[in-house]
């Protein structure tokens, strides 16, 4: 069996028979009774039965008391917003759509487990992204890349599994208000080309409509070079046997699947195929898809994690981070509209710390989602606490200074909320990190990961805070409300942890915003030069006297690519964050940051004090002893040990290997192996 | 298919006419009609049908012109050794054993090939070494460890494969005088432990008896913990159970296979279990084994391959360098007459240059076998091209003070070849470098070290040089005999390259002895700092003053494990030959070494001009394009290719890190990225 995180309904909050009385009756009015108010409703009886032992009964007015779905003209709610209010004794949820009641539904049950709820409340909530998405990097043999959290529960065997998971996944994603899945892989190998083909096709469309009953359009990752193994033998866009080829497929696919949302793409990356293969552009790719798949109401998300990843490391103009803006910027304005663009938070790839990617701001004609990773390849593997939502909230407010309207919203959040341009659409995903692990997530305290993008993806303005506490509360329950030894609620402690290890991780890993010193292909523990000489663009380019890559306008020219005030920010050594420093320009260990201290003797204290504050958090960790959950309590503590581990590898290998770069001795005279 | 390396009778000698009166007949006398005179014989049948098209007759008296084996008396010949004479027109095999007529019929055989019998011709051999090994690192699902020729050709699919390749890999090492063959993975797993087990011991026996009839035992490699599966449920070797327990067994596995001539250990040693899990040490463990196999007159071959390869980088007192003599030296004079230490070449691992293990000299009263590596882990995975002739013979003469008389050898070579210590035997084993590649060495050059290795064991005097010539004219035969546009008699250039290629590749790799600069686990390749923060105790310990692990007296001491003049000379880094100063001592990139350059230069132009020696060595083969055989000339122009690319990026990498780390620049001014 598996546990059902932050909906788990046995798990009671302190003062649960508050509410009791909501869940006495169920009142719907002006709703078709589709399949998708079913489920609301059946989310009611579940969580009427967990909570309270008793069962809302349908009634046909509005009850004493109870819950009530009303149908709402409200235009301003648009199809996913919902109003939640109480009168009397009566919680009520207006909205327009059956998929927003489930939303709503989700939402005024977490208010209750919180105690949040009060006869006062009237809330009315929008989302700010179009589009909050989860992506699944699972294979069809059942592995998962970068997954660390057991194997897929999509497949199995080289065959797609549907189970009561599959529908407990989609409840999980649905109550944080995640409107979209895709469940393969961007690399699409093998068996997975299939999952378009009569081989797999009746068993997607199920698939398709267990998530549809959530209200969460499912999508697939495709194998952008499928025609050539077929009658056109060949992937060029503008070859009319080509763009014949896929508007059949699409047709054949949305007879048997018609509520498909549409296609994920990575093509020309990393060894998969591409228009570049035919002396075609990335908008020439992503257009001829998208023409296809229009009648069909479907969209494609097309990635634009497109670099050369042959590099010569001798090469010092060549640049990586250049890549994403060099090959799309240009082409701004020529997506279709059905096309949004995929951009990594980075320029890189899912650093603990990189600067948002120049693209934002950098297309101003082009749909575009964010894509952020919850999977934490190279932030701890889910062994290692990293709250993320405090990054993402950063890489969210990032100004990018796109135009000089004053009444457009140009930050991150701006231009995937459809802000910055009318008309424009797009959202967040994230690459998630989930599987079939007991807990879903490796470790317990990674499901905040998960909660909290679909939150922040939702709700853009939420304080990271403010999502970690209602998760440890909704996860912890009554538990969250004991006290440890030293007086401190357990919820409290839980909150403190997951806001300082974002910030714990970035102090004993790679410093500054260098990136990249992790060991090869795993991407877990050190390895200071592991990528120092290879083809992936990935470098420190440290020497006796400084490290950091020079992007400035004497260097690789990558900080130029940003607007205005960034660009001259970027450009300056002077001007640019501490925490970004060696990301953008190659710095002496003798130079001194903004905070007062050089760069060696940063490297020295962060590190030192990332591994102590570990150990800290793992102390702390067993203050929780008996007050909660044992399975949790010991899931996390083993966690912590590994953490303490890798960050003490972390501390005494960064630390050894600058000390032997520059020879300059710790101030603070600490051990240096 | 396969090719026939050396023994190929289809590829004539220039001259081949000249010695056809020698195949006409053969006569013998004195010799039972045993199995292995009818191997030899059937060899010059072969010979002499693919050399002349004709066959040797068998005759009862001496015959007018032929070959006569003739069973001598002479007890200076011992068991192997024996005499080749020409008299009148009949070339005379002297020898007491048929085994000794075996290879004195390969080495008639290659005199004649190689224009080197006269009438004058009378030589009188006896081996150097008693044992004269190779071992296979096969394991029972195909791949070899190590292996860089394709996968095994004893194993498939966990079974044993017996065929015709069995009896032409038995004729290959036969004819260079190898004795003793061990065909199993030293680390012994899964269906590997059950080949002393009824379940393969009938193959295993047929093996045994076709490496019988060219004179080979066949060895095994043993799984000490195997009682832990069985009644006495330990591996304690002085647990009478347990004691019992093998004898029963090696009772047992000798009345199935008779000839077997013993077992190889890898016991306490990266995972391999030992008598240590029992408090017991490594001479319990292989008296334990000498006793049980006694009776039947086998062998014991205990590895010296003994370290934590658990160490932590942090410690700079523990040396994996010290273990073997830690572990060994304490234990003279304790180990049974049938037990034989195998120790390598160096105290690490098989490195491009290591100082000779201390153990040689340390061990006064025991036997040992020299372990040297032809599979080029650590020098090119047999795409270098890397003859390790020459540093094998510089090995064997190493001086090893092991006592001060004057009267007994006490070089490697004399410890090994039983000349130090009157009674003692030993030998040289080889790690070897074939698979089931049709040329089964991967590289076709690479042959060259096989038959280098047998013949060295079998005459360690034998330059280095010789051999290579004797191997070039072998192989390509009439073909080495033309001459390159520049006018080079073709098997002169090869032999340039063979005897270029271990300076050559020792410049373009690890400088000064340092070895390690590795990819981890590959090993093909440069990782500078791969190894550095890792658990197997092998590090560079460089930093922006100089790099270099401190072995004397101030340092880990390992200096002081050598005797008399040695120990002085390794102690003192002015004593220090400079091909082992950084293996000995922590060096200042601005010291001076004996050839007048700084360490910091010797790095730098020891790497142009090694990998400019490359691109020569790759520029000069095509040369022999269109005189010698194609399928050859192919396999090898493609492996100089792989090897350009590889020097390329060890010198630029090597010169890069070691720039980066100092900031010296080159006195030449060459380009480092």
């Amino acid at each position: 069996m598996w546990t059902q995180c932050w909906i788990d309904y046995s798990n009671l909050p302190k003062n649960s028979q508050a509410y009791a009385g909501y869940f006495s009756a169920l009142y719907v009015d002006g709703f078709k009774k589709d399949e998708v108010i079913s489920t609301a409703y059946g989310e009611l009886k579940k969580a009427a039965e967990g909570l309270y032992g008793c069962t809302p009964e349908v009634e046909l007015e509005v009850p004493e008391s109870g819950i009530a779905f009303i149908r709402s003209e409200d235009e301003s709610l648009g199809k996913e917003g919902y109003r939640i209010h109480v009168k009397d004794n009566v919680a009520f949820i207006e909205a327009a759509t059956s998929a927003a009641v489930i939303y709503a539904t989700f939402r005024l049950l977490a208010l209750i487990r919180t105690s949040a709820l009060t006869p006062d409340t009237d809330i009315t909530e929008v989302p700010d992204n179009p589009i909050r998405m989860l992506d699944h990097w699972d294979n069809m043999d059942g592995s998962i890349e970068r997954g660390y959290s057991g194997n897929s529960f999509f497949f199995e065997d080289n065959d797609l599994v549907i189970n009561e998971r599959t529908t407990d996944y989609a409840r999980l994603i649905a109550s944080v208000g995640i409107n979209a899945v895709a469940i393969n892989n961007v690399n699409v190998k093998d068996a997975a080309t299939d999952l378009v083909n009569d081989r797999f096709i009746a068993k997607v469309s199920r698939l398709t409509e267990i998530f549809a009953c959530y209200g969460i359009k499912m999508f697939l990752s495709l194998n952008y070079a499928m025609p050539i193994e077929y009658e056109p033998a060949s992937a060029d866009p503008l070859d009319p046997a080509v763009r014949e080829w896929w508007k059949h497929k699409m047709d054949e696919i949305y007879r048997a699947v018609p509520g498909l949302g549409g296609f994920l793409v990575k093509a020309d990356s990393e060894g998969r195929p591409g228009p570049f293969t035919y002396g075609r552009n990335q908008a020439d790719g992503a257009n001829m898809l998208a023409e296809a798949i229009k009648p069909h109401g479907g969209i494609i998300i097309w990635r634009c994690f497109v670099y050369n990843c042959q590099q010569d490391w001798r090469d010092l103009k060549t640049d990586r981070a250049r890549a994403g803006y060099d090959y799309f910027s240009s082409l701004d304005g020529e997506f279709a509209d059905n096309v949004i663009l995929q951009i990594k938070n980075g320029p890189m790839d899912f650093q603990p710390r990189e600067p948002v990617s120049p693209l934002f701001g950098g297309l101003r004609k082009t749909n575009q989602i964010l894509e952020v990773q919850i999977a934490q390849e190279y932030t701890g593997h889910q062994i290692d606490l990293c709250y993320l939502i405090p990054w993402f909230k950063q890489i969210l407010a990032f100004e990018t200074y796109m135009n000089n309207d004053p009444e457009s919203d140009t930050t991150v959040a701006g231009i995937i909320g459809g802000r910055a341009r009318k008309g424009s659409t797009g959202g967040m995903v994230a690459v998630t990190n989930t599987g079939n692990d007991e807990n879903w997530t490796g470790n317990d305290l990674a499901a905040a990961n998960l909660y909290g993008f679909g939150r922040l993806a939702w709700d853009t303005s939420l304080a990271a805070e403010d999502i970690a506490r209602e998760w440890t509360s909704l996860t912890y329950a009554g538990d969250a409300e004991k006290q440890t030894a030293d007086g401190e609620r357990a919820g409290d402690l839980i909150l403190r942890l997951l806001m300082g290890s974002w910030p714990t991780y970035e102090k004993y890993t790679a410093p500054l915003g260098i990136g990249w010193m992790v060991k090869v292909h795993d991407h877990y523990g050190p390895s200071v030069e592991g990528y120092e000489y290879d083809r992936w663009g990935t470098y420190i380019r440290a020497d006796w006297e400084g490290l950091g890559v020079e992007r400035g306008p004497e260097g690789t020219g990558f900080a130029l690519q940003y607007n205005g005030p960034n660009k001259e920010m970027f450009s300056d050594i002077e001007k640019t964050p501490d925490e970004l420093i060696l990301f953008f320009h190659k710095t002496k260990y003798t130079h001194v940051l903004h905070s007062g201290k050089t760069v060696i003797q940063h490297i020295y204290d962060t590190h030192f004090e990332g591994y102590d504050e570990v150990l800290k958090m793992q102390k702390d960790w067993q203050k929780l002893k008996g007050l909660i959950d044992e399975r949790s309590f010991a899931n996390v503590s083993e966690r912590f040990e590994r953490q303490a581990a890798n960050a003490r590898e972390w501390c005494d290998i960064v630390n050894s290997y600058f000390h032997r770069r520059c020879g300059i001795d710790d101030e603070k005279g600490r051990t240096i192996y």
